[in-house]
C-alpha cells in the first residue's frame, strides 16, 4: 500500500471519498484501547462505515481477510492484543488491505514503542497521531505527556516524512492537521487541513476514532494519501459543526455524531479547509 | 427454564412486567463485549434494573448465584472471558437463574461459533440476536458482515425455530422484531414486535443492550417468552420516543437513555405494536 | 501520604485547589473496570485534569512515575490488571504520588476483598466508594448488592475511621457525601458534602469517576482531605447544575460533562454545601 497520490488532494477527491464511502459502507476492524472502543464504532457508524473490534489472536488474522481496512491503536496494549495486533498488521498487508497505524505512548513509553516500531515491518498505509507520537514513533524522542500531545504538528513533518520509509502517508493531528505523502510529479508533500474545533481534544478518544476513520477512508479512496486527508476534512467539518451546538464537551461529543453523520456534499464543499500542497524535502 | 408460557404476551402482560422491573430492579451480571459495557450498563439503569459486568474466572460462577440473570455476550470473547462464560452460564442454570446468549458474529467466525454451540448446553433462557447471528447459531451459515445483520429477522423464524430445542425462547432482532417460543395450547408461536426506529441500529452497541436488558425482564416476568417480548416492546417504544427528539445518531443515543427512563404504563398502552401470535411449524 | 489537614476545608481551600486543577492539570494513570474508561477520561478531561489508562503490568510501575497521581478501581479486575495494580500502588507510594483505592465489591465478593485488603499495605492517599464498599473494606460485611450502596453513608463513618489507619483520608458516596481524615488540633474529623443529583447514581461509572478525579485534586491540593473535599463538591456543584438541563440519564450524562467543565469560582461558592467538620472519635 505504499502508492502515490496522482496529484494533490483537492475538495473534489473528498467529496468523491465521501460519496464512495456512504456508497460502500467499509467494515473496519478495530484493535484499539479500552477507553475507544464504544465511541469510535459510533464514529464509524456515524461517518457511514461499519465497526467490527474483533481483537483476540484467534480471530484477528481471519478477520483482517474479511474486513476492508484495520486500526491498530497501541493505547491499552496487553500481551494477548499485541500478539492479536502482529496477527492482524501481517494479514493485513499479505491481503492487500490498509491498515492504518496510531501509535499512542509510542515515544514515552519503551516496551509500547517497541511494540509500535516492530509494526512498522509490515508496512502501514497509514501512521496517525498527533505530535508527540509521531515524533516519538520516528525515533526523536517526543517528550509525550501522557496521551496528549505537548509537540505542535508542524514540528512533526519531518519525522512524519522519516516514516515514509515504512508507511505510504503519515499524519500528525492538531489544530491544523499535518499529513505527509508522496504525489507522482511533485514528490513527497505536505497538505495541511485547518478547521476543526478546540473541543475535539477535550473529549476522549476523538483522535483514536479519527484513526479509525482514516482506516475505512483508505479502503474507498483511490490512494492513501486521498484517503488521509478525506478523513481528516470529513472530521474537521464535523467538529466546527458540532461546536455551533455544543455548551461545552458532553454536549459536544453527541452533535459531533450527530454532525459526523449530516456532513453531505454541499457542507463539505462549504466548510473545508485544505490549503494547497507543498514540497518537503524527503 | 425451558418453560412454556401460559398465554400469548399481550400489552397487560408487558405492563406487568413493566411494573415489576421497576419494583424488583433486577440485577444482572453481563458478560459483554468491551464496546457495550458502559452503554449496557446505562441502558439497564435508565429502564430500572442494576447492571454488574463480572466476568473474570474468579467470580463469574459466584456472581451468577447472586444475581437475578445473566446474559453472555460473544462480542468480544477474549480466552478468559470464555472460560468465565462457561462457569457462570454453568452457575446459572444450576441455580435456576435465567440467562441470554447473544451469539455476535457466530455464523461467520469459526472459534466463537464453536462457542456459542458449546454453550447451547448449559440451556440459555434466551437466545437474542439478530437474524444472520440466529442462522449462523442454528447452523446454517447466515453470512454475517461484522455485527450487522444482512439477513432479514423473518428468514431467521426457521432457524429460531430449531434453537427452541436449546432455548426457551428466541429473537431476532430487526426493523420487526421476531420472537418464538411455545404457548401452552398453541405449540409453537411467532409474535412481531413493531416500531423502533432506524436510528437504533446507528448506534453501536443497542443490540447488545438489549440482550441485557432481556435478562432483566426474564428475572422478573411468569415466564421466558413474556420477559422477552417486554423487553423487546420497551426498546420499541423507547426508541420511538428517542426519535422524535434526535437530530442524529449522537443525541439519539442519548434521548434514549432518556425514553427508557420515562417510559411508563401510558406510553407502553399508547405506542406497542405487538402483532398476535401465530402458530409455527416445529 | 498520611498527611493531616491543617484545617477544616472551607469553601477558599476548594476554590484553591480547584484552581490549582486548572492551572497545574495534573495527569492521572487510571487502573480501572472496563465500563468506566471512556467516561473517566471525559469526566478528567472535563474537569481540567488529563487521563492516561496505562495498565497493562510492563508499563503500570513506570507511569505511575510519570503521573501525578493514581486511581486503582476493582470494578472489573482480572488476573493481569491485578498484577499492574500492585505494582502501580507501589510505584506511587515510593514516588510520593498520591493514589485512591475504589474497593468496588469489596465487601461482597471474597476474591476482590483480598486484593483490596492487600493493597491497603501501600497506604492509599485516599479510599473512596460507596457506603457499602467502605465498610465491607473495613471488614464489617457490608453487603454490598452489585456496585451499588444499599448502606446509608452515616453507616459507614465509623468503618472509614477504622481504614485511617491505611489511608489519609476516606470518602463514602451518598446523597450526603461523608469524608473523614485527620485534621491539625481536631483529630479525626467528618466533613459533610451535601448538593448533587438523584441522576448521578442513574448514570454508571459516575462514582469510579469520582475516584479519578479526587486522585487528580489529591495531586495538587496542600494535603489529601482537602483534595478530596474538593473533589466532591466540584462534583455536587456540576451534578446540580446538570440536573437543571436533563430530561433523564442519558442528557444529564452529557450535561454533566459539560457542567464539569463549566463549573468555576462562582457557580462553586454560590452552590457548594460543605458542613462545618465535626470530631469524631476514633
Amino acid at each position: 500500500m505504499l502508492r502515490s497520490a496522482s496529484h494533490a488532494p483537492k475538495i473534489d477527491d473528498v467529496v468523491a471519498a465521501h460519496a464512495a464511502l456512504r456508497a460502500r459502507r467499509p467494515l473496519v476492524q478495530c484493535l484499539t484501547n479500552t477507553v475507544s472502543t464504544n465511541f469510535m464504532a459510533n464514529v464509524l457508524l456515524a461517518a457511514g462505515a461499519a465497526p467490527a473490534m474483533v481483537d483476540n489472536p484467534e480471530e484477528a488474522a481471519l478477520f483482517a481477510g474479511i474486513a476492508d481496512g484495520v486500526l491498530v491503536n497501541l493505547g491499552t496494549p496487553t500481551a494477548a492484543q499485541v500478539a492479536s495486533m502482529r496477527l492482524a498488521a501481517e494479514a493485513a498487508e499479505q491481503a492487500g488491505k490498509p491498515w492504518v497505524l496510531d501509535p499512542i505512548g509510542a515515544g514515552g513509553l519503551p516496551w509500547r514503542g517497541g511494540i509500535a516500531a516492530e509494526l512498522l515491518r509490515f508496512h502501514p498505509t497509514i501512521i496517525r497521531g498527533n505530535a508527540s507520537e509521531v515524533i516519538g514513533l520516528a525515533g526523536l524522542g517526543g517528550g509525550a505527556r501522557g496521551v496528549d500531545s505537548s509537540a505542535d504538528p508542524s514540528a512533526a513533518v519531518g519525522p512524519a516524512v522519516d516514516l515514509l520509509a515504512h508507511a505510504a502517508t503519515v499524519s500528525a493531528s492538531g489544530p491544523v492537521d499535518h499529513v505527509v505523502g508522496e504525489i507522482d510529479g511533485l514528490g513527497v508533500a505536505l497538505v495541511r487541513i485547518a478547521g476543526g474545533s478546540p473541543l475535539l481534544p477535550r473529549v476522549t478518544a476523538t483522535g483514536c476514532a479519527l484513526g479509525a476513520l482514516a482506516a475505512a477512508y483508505a479502503a474507498v479512496a483511490p490512494d492513501p494519501l486521498t484517503g488521509l486527508v478525506a478523513a481528516h476534512v470529513h472530521y474537521s467539518v464535523a467538529a466546527e459543526i458540532a461546536e455551533e451546538a455544543a455548551s461545552g464537551p458532553g454536549s459536544f461529543a453527541a452533535a459531533f455524531l450527530d454532525a459526523l453523520d449530516g456532513v453531505d456534499e454541499a457542507a463539505l464543499r462549504d466548510r473545508a479547509r485544505i490549503e494547497d500542497a507543498i514540497p518537503v524535502p524527503r
